[in-house]
């Protein structure tokens, strides 16, 4: 992530830092967790995959999660991977065996504003590089695996022998690409006469956020993967009938493509700890959280396990316990909320000029977004600490200021120096973290049963979670819900499609916004994944390119060194 | 590939020879090429990728390169790979030192008809599920650094800041996909308002149909690819002026994508030996040979380099001697004429229904079309050895016609029966090689310069390689011309886009048609590869599924274990 915090010592990129850095063999690595290098497919010498036999449930269920989440953030990003990682070797270095648990990046986003997500200054992953770019393949694969299902229904569509009867019109299933490409988002396939196909409607949606990510996140086994590619619902026949993924026998070739991208990655930190990182989804527009089989082979190979969810805790937290730990019987024991007195800035009123000017005023209005954070991590009976990300543009009465005002609600607020001085700069947010797991933790519940009815799980997240007076459905939702009735789909879980900028559905809702109402626009069906998706407001799932897109400052020399990569 | 050939005492499938092997860790393999494990970057325990500071231009200058191509073939495949296997098992048996030199497969034909490419029956490479699914990622990373210019591409049209005022009527640059996808053939993109960008029709081309493959096919360094990236020619602005990837400043972030993917592949066959496998573009509508890079490195390795391009020799070796030795300054001292009773039944004209019934008086006819191979090989000052690959349905008879009558043309032909029995069943095969290698080998040479007019080079290969009377240009054609004359691109290699089912541009004249003409319809430039694509008759540069995708054949067990892949 292009963390733009910095240190009057730091003159260094991200990847000049990690560049500079002389990597471990990842056998090496490996040999921290037990595993013997014969266990390893490795990926050259510093990337390797891992058994799915590894995983052990009684180590799951003895061993210590951490989540990480944030405060409602500023488009930079607060630094929630900086800090998992940060944090990894903080605990590491007070004598904690841990590992963190990350998602892979997108290309999108590499390509586009916001660059990877491998961590930043002295808080990274590496090799970063191939980490940002295709890593192991398994975006690619979980692209194919979807593209492979849209090219056999518009094969069925064409078809004379096997025709299924789809109505083109009611085909829900999009292809997917990573790369933030907004001329794809609505498009029109099949023209061109008899030769290609039957004409309809269609759109690409970046790969994060295809239904196949969300099940790969979700699978625990290669039968489990099979079952889920072969419920995904594709719309209906002209009388009306659901069709399946498995009425076109698309499953078990879908598992194929995904034959390695359902192993979980391990790579390193900066100072040489195990970093798994598998899977990548969304946390606005899908679950947000790396795959269950990364978080379990974390936990069956390391005594801690700190890992992250994406954007604000309304989102990625949100989605990491009600519905990835309450399918996977994970019970995480603290949650670290990532602050900075940027955000808090931000969520006090200021300008995105004066981000970087100090104003205790405005960090005492925007504390309130802080809060009401707090308050829902409570909900789900796990105890927060907050670490505060720092920057050079604190100010001491400004950091004061957070800790006090944590304090008085019976929460620990810790600076965490990770980006500037690694593990050394995070040794007190592990202390913290460590006391919290050792101390205070107890069995977590999630706000929300899967076999409520539909609405009455949209609505508790609404207004549990956003702290929204009431949710309002268009016409169009209320017959996505007839449908879902219809379809029997009713105790699956809800992933929200929410702006990550507000606890609303409203961008320019900042702080702690109250009195208002989401709308949900539609509701999506993601029968593999068992998720219901109701898309709140102007949720789009194809990013577009920056006017100066990111890939215009990249260069490679001679040597395949690689620089302005971010 | 679905080799359809078999013996009595033969009753597995390819997959499940492949999965009976016990393997050889690569590094193992490597040693054999005098490669140190560290310099290998290993993707998994069976696969390498192989860095380019192994390549070294006066072993290349010295060893001795051996093509492998076929006559006109039936749509099953006459078997070039597995051949291309057989011998470099046969040449190892005889004691020489031999790599087989091979492209990657494409996604596309393994869901579809044909299947994958990593041979067939006891004449294989393996890890054959890897090599014809992902395998190292290099055809996605060609995919992604294509897309990326496109999306950089329509980013532009709708920029307001940076806008090169292309005109969206005049862009001739495609997307592409891994996919047999015939409903992106012909597409209309940008739709839905303002904020998805300029509607403009578009398409999707297989991805071995890229420039960005045919650019990684030829290019010799990172700088050399940087700078056919760069020379990308994508269409024209408004004022009618060209429009390059380098106005886009596409070329660094391009080559960052192909990072990993410029370098080759090692991977080992049944009985071993070392086998290097990199690029893919197919020989119909592309170049159709692997890596300038890949046949260098086994070169610089490896006493002989068995290779292969792809269809009939009118293309794959038409294009591997015009334009990649020419260009790399290669100097293959035989080829080896892979010829099938089967096949030459079809073109004496036997219909499907009897291709596996003997017919000496069809197979006489048939000749024909393998006498004008023979005859094109020569003209290239190259000795021809013509492989007769074994088939349960060949009789006696039929064999003895065609070693005979090349016999009559002072051509040895050889029984391959390496699909039956690895190298003992291609030992013959591979001493007629050596023969030529070590005792008839001189300086081949291209039958065209590149520095001569478009025309005539285009009409050297129209009449002197297929046979052709004559050739027409369309309108289109024509004015294509002109504008590759007016951008100064005359002195490009042709790359002709043809049926693989015909000499001609008629799919239905098989054999040796005479008294015809050719048709140009259009002509597309790749500007980055330095290729003018004349395109004869109605050739896809996406193909599409059949009726039942090869997909749904396809299984894997909870372990992982695949079946019905072939």
């Amino acid at each position: 992530m292009a963390d733009t915090s910095a240190t009057e010592t730091v003159h260094l990129t991200d990847i000049e830092i990690a560049q500079a850095k002389d990597l471990q063999h990842i056998k090496h690595i490996a040999q921290k967790l037990s595993i013997d290098e014969d266990q390893l497919e490795m990926y050259g010498k510093y990337k390797a995959k891992l058994p799915l036999d590894l995983i052990d449930e009684t180590k799951v269920a003895q061993n210590n999660l951490v989540l990480v989440t944030a405060l409602t953030p500023t488009p930079a990003g607060e630094g929630k991977t900086t800090v998992s990682i940060g944090l990894t070797e903080g605990l590491n270095a007070i004598g904690k065996q841990a590992t963190v648990v990350l998602r892979e990046p997108s290309l999108g986003p590499v390509f586009g504003i916001k660059g990877g997500a491998a961590g930043g200054g002295h808080s990274q992953v590496v090799p970063m590089e191939d980490i940002n770019l295709h890593f192991t393949g398994d975006f690619n694969a979980v692209e194919k695996a979807n593209n492979l299902l849209s090219a056999l229904i518009d094969n069925n569509l064409q078809s004379k022998t096997a025709n299924l009867n789809i109505d083109p019109r009611t085909i829900l299933w999009k292809r997917v690409i990573d790369m933030n490409d907004r001329a794809l988002r609505q498009i029109t396939i099949g023209l061109g006469g008899t030769a290609n196909g039957i004409p309809r409607e269609d759109g690409f949606n970046i790969t994060p956020a295809s239904e196949v990510m969300a099940i790969l996140c979700m699978a625990t086994s290669f039968d489990d993967l099979k079952e889920r590619l072969g419920n995904i619902f594709i719309g209906f026949t002209f009388d009306k009938k659901p069709v399946f993924a498995r009425d076109l026998k698309a499953q078990d070739a879908m598992a194929i493509l995904l034959k390695d991208a359902i192993k979980p990655n391990l790579v390193q930190t900066l100072e040489e700890n195990p970093a798994i990182i598998h899977g990548g989804p969304f946390a606005n527009i899908a679950q947000g959280t790396n795959t269950i089989i990364a978080t379990k082979m974390g936990l069956s190979l390391s005594n801690y396990v700190v890992t992250e969810a994406g954007f604000g805790a309304d989102l990625g937290a949100e989605k990491f316990l009600n519905i990835k730990s309450a399918y996977a019987k994970l019970n995480p024991k603290c949650v670290v909320l990532v602050a900075t007195i940027r955000a808090l800035r931000h969520h006090g009123g200021a300008p995105k000029e004066a981000y970087n000017t100090p104003d205790l005023d405005r960090v005492a209005t925007g504390f309130k977004n802080l809060e009401k954070h707090i308050e829902n991590v409570r909900k789900f009976n796990i105890e927060p600490v907050v670490a505060i990300n720092s920057f050079i543009s604190d100010s001491p009465e400004e950091v004061q200021y957070v800790i006090d005002t944590c304090a008085a609600l019976g929460v620990q607020a810790v600076v965490s120096e990770g980006w500037a001085k690694g593990g050394q700069g995070t040794k007190n947010l592990a202390a913290a973290v460590v006391d919290i797991v050792e101390n205070k933790a107890t069995q977590y519940r999630p706000i929300y049963d899967w076999n409520s009815p539909v609405k009455e799980k949209i609505e508790k997240i609404a207004t549990e979670i956003y702290g929204a007076t009431k949710v309002e459905y268009s016409k169009k939702a209320q017959l996505n819900l007839r449908r879902i009735d219809r379809l029997g789909f009713n105790d699956f879980a809800i992933c929200m499609a929410k702006t990550q900028k507000s606890f609303s559905d409203n961008d320019s809702l900042i702080g702690r916004p109250e009195n208002f109402t989401v709308t949900v626009r539609e509701i999506e069906i993601a029968a593999g994944a068992q998720f219901i998706i109701p898309i709140l407001g102007k949720m789009m799932r194809m990013p577009g390119l920056p006017a100066t897109p990111a890939s215009e400052g990249m260069s490679i020399d001679n040597q395949g060194i690689i620089s302005g990569l971010s």
